[in-house]
């Protein structure tokens, strides 16, 4: 993880790009992507969507790349290490919903 | 990573989740998650943006957390690693965008 | 639909939002709407999603007029009628994928 | 309104999409159309997203006309009237946001 920021950072800056880096620009960026990858899905079923085809995992491949890309970019920016907030988010998660507890979807918007 | 891979796998076979967990559904709940982070940012100026204060900070720690959770046990469920995809789709954009090249924002649907 | 734009003018004029109003801001407000609706949904399968209970559907009722009130600001912003846009979008579709053409998801990212 | 829900409504049919047009695939399809239009605003600053040029605010008619498509046949999916739906919500809203009140992103994760 370390290394893909040194690199994102040296990608960015000969591109001068630092100045439309805004972390409000970058979560648009981000949510953009993520919609890159929503649409692979979009009308594919539960099966489908577990066996895709070698061109579809390259595709998703790229996406995923592209999300985690952004989403550095922009931790980056608001003095966020994105490891370490997964970490305690999922702390936090471990508390929120005990092992052996209702299904997920109990907790979404489902009653 | 591996570390947070490793714990996520626990954390989703303790609560049963694998069965909901499909690569569609957890595309889905990926874009949940980054609007959540949008919607932190969608009435600020660039300006405001940049200069979050901490309960805002706090906020988007917890929000990045939980991008980068669905962005990983969705990759996992695809069998790519996440920060090999983020490598290879950089040098991808790396020859897309050479350095010194126009802005970014004219390759995004302004001309 | 003329009488919503009316309702909105006075609404949005009544609470001094003009000025966070860009389209930029109001195109992240629709996307955060939306993950409202894709969070109702994601855990659901297919069957789940065609047979809501009164509850969920009250709840959805809720985010599609907020989804339909975005679109409407952002619309009048850009002087854009939603309506007509639609109606011309659906021709260029008619062309795009002519009746009797292939299945709509060989067109969306799977080959 | 009417004559745009009709008009889908054969669209669908003579496509025969109606299969893959659960409420769950239509909503995240919604989603992926809202993402196109984020896409055009997401490396401009306010002022720039208030100033589009022609080829971009034909290029935002496009995308806002899909979105209403995809949100006109989600509604009839779950046998709600958007318009309807639109104005119950602003009625809510006028409640929630009394007029005079401080400003919106007063509401929104700002605190």
């Amino acid at each position: 993880m370390q290394e893909l920021i040194a690199k994102l950072e040296t990608f960015v800056a000969e591109r001068d790009w630092e100045r439309s880096h805004t972390p409000k620009n970058l979560a648009m960026a981000l949510s953009v992507e993520v919609a890159e990858i929503v649409e692979i899905f979009q009308w594919m079923n539960a099966d489908q969507s577990r066996e895709t085809d070698a061109a579809t995992r390259a595709h998703l491949r790229d996406e995923i790349g592209d999300v985690l890309i952004y989403l550095v970019m922009l931790a980056r920016k608001l003095d966020i290490d994105p490891l370490a907030a997964a970490h305690a988010k999922l702390e936090k998660n471990r508390i929120k919903y005990p092992a052996g507890s209702r299904p997920e979807k109990d907790f979404h918007g489902q009653t």
